[in-house]
């Protein structure tokens, strides 16, 4: 299958007006793209204008232009009609968004690539059911995806190889970091790796080592600015001196496999929760969900402009 | 015990000239302190200063009244006679450890501050045999402790609070963001968070889902750039939109499960240690590690001044 020429693309559909969906609205408005919205429920339409508009605010001189490009529909059927790409980012619910994709499936041309923004469902899964399978791929974000550069993309057993280079070379022109995965895993990468860090991160809470804002500081004024800039693996083959990553398993591969044998296992009972919720609260203090996230869209746009600029590889 | 007051601190020793070592004494020499570095291998003198000197040519219009400051001796003794503060970086060998503990101990007059730079050892155990064992406590770094702020605090069972309290003062006043800990459990807090996504990030590219390099960039491209800026409950807690963390649970918890009970447990076998190795030499190419330091020194120094000029809480 031919899937379209990227410099036709004209139209994209956001299937979902959630958080997601509206940020990735951003994005595709941004880059002059005409942009269909679909969400059944007909009050998100002033979620997503109000998201878009703030932020483009702050972007482009004429954000009149852009919300002149942007339609709002409840029927996701009218939302893709006509779109050269469809961008699902509906709750991640298997049968909800099993029965979508079917639905844009069902009236969009086959030569039309379909993204899914899940977070963990196998594409394997989603495409099963599909009249056209081949097209559909993973096209996972991080919030804020108009921010944020990295989309994990990957197809299911049934995907065409074409497609997935059709979303990978989509993805990059317009300015986003895509990563081909070789594997279908839950979580993908980037998830299983934050749950990683995010499993630990409860455990010394629930411990009583260090409080939610502790935690997130150990990691804000420590590791999480190399991790920014590296990765794990660089920031410890750097971290090994002349010897490199051989001399640092050498010298600290003992010590980080006792660390290893310790890590906790917590669930998230209701009294993990709880704990979660009011360090969160405790964290934030009197500042609002609204200011904060204002600030860390500003400050995020500036550190992925430093390491865009001038990335250490 | 009564220790020195902060102002009349005048002379630090930094007890290990390894690449910690090394990197504490251009913080301290940087703050204006005297600096004696001490360690068993002569030859380590010339890398001290080499590394010193690289670094203050790019920091201050005045790098030969930094490095007038410094000294070096072969002997322990020796460099902290007079010091109002020890840093303690010696390779992460728990019986040499102690027995230079034991060494600065012994010279030392009890009312100056010991601090370890351990990775991993725990206070309670380096303190058993000291003379003095009230005044060591924990000031654990991060490669390299003369950028990234963070230094975790931590005493043993026989550390006094005022040790800590004085530990405490004394790194906020030179510009680290301290961070006093609980309960000891190996690893500390950070360390133990690395060691969480590291082990993933290994399983990753063990069972071929991505590359070395393919999982850095899945860091550094995502999830890390929050990190730097959040940290991993704060990252959720806004991911979690206008209801939070309480939102984030409800919505995601669920496959946060699914993907923790799907985590892998690696170990460091010859394979895994080959596979990595591998894995960073192609991810940096034809870099060279002095190199990538250089870059990776001047990247993280504007990621945390950028932080630290505007930081979200």
């Amino acid at each position: 299958m031919a899937y379209p020429e990227l410099s036709a693309v004209t139209k994209i559909a956001v299937v979902g007006a959630g958080t997601i969906g509206a940020s990735w609205a951003v994005l595709f408005l941004a880059r002059g793209y005409h942009v269909a919205v679909s969400d059944p429920d007909p009050a998100r339409e002033t979620f997503v204008r109000d998201f878009v508009t703030s932020v483009l605010v702050q972007r482009t001189p004429s954000p009149a232009d852009a919300l002149s490009r942007l339609e709002f529909s409840a029927s996701v059927e009218a939302a893709v009609e006509g779109a050269d790409f469809v961008q699902e980012s509906a709750p991640e619910r298997s049968a909800l968004k099993r029965d979508l994709l079917a639905r844009i499936d069902a009236v969009l041309p086959a030569d039309r690539v379909i993204a899914s923004s899940s977070s963990g469902l196998s594409v394997s899964g989603m495409q099963s059911s599909l009249r056209h399978p081949e097209r559909l791929v993973l096209g996972h974000p991080f919030n804020p995806p108009h921010i944020i550069p990295l989309v994990e993309v990957i197809g299911g057993t049934r995907t065409a190889p074409e497609a997935i280079a059709w979303a990978v070379d989509f993805y990059r022109l317009i300015g986003k970091h895509p990563l081909h995965l070789k594997k279908e895993v839950p979580g993908h990468v980037a998830n299983r790796l934050q749950a990683a860090v995010w499993r630990e991160a409860i455990h010394l809470v629930m411990e009583g080592v260090a409080t939610v804002a502790e935690v997130d500081e150990a990691v804000r004024f420590g590791p999480g600015l190399r991790w920014a800039l590296m990765g794990p693996h660089l920031t410890f083959h750097l971290g090994g001196g002349a010897g490199g990553m051989a001399s640092f398993i050498e010298h600290l591969g003992p010590a980080v496999q006792t660390w290893w044998d310790d890590l906790g296992s917590p669930i998230l009972t209701e009294e993990t929760r709880r704990l979660l919720i009011d360090g969160c609260l405790a964290e934030i203090g009197d500042r609002s969900a609204e200011d904060l996230r204002r600030e860390r869209d500003r400050l995020l746009s500036q550190i992925v402009a430093l390491v865009e600029a001038s990335p250490i590889l």
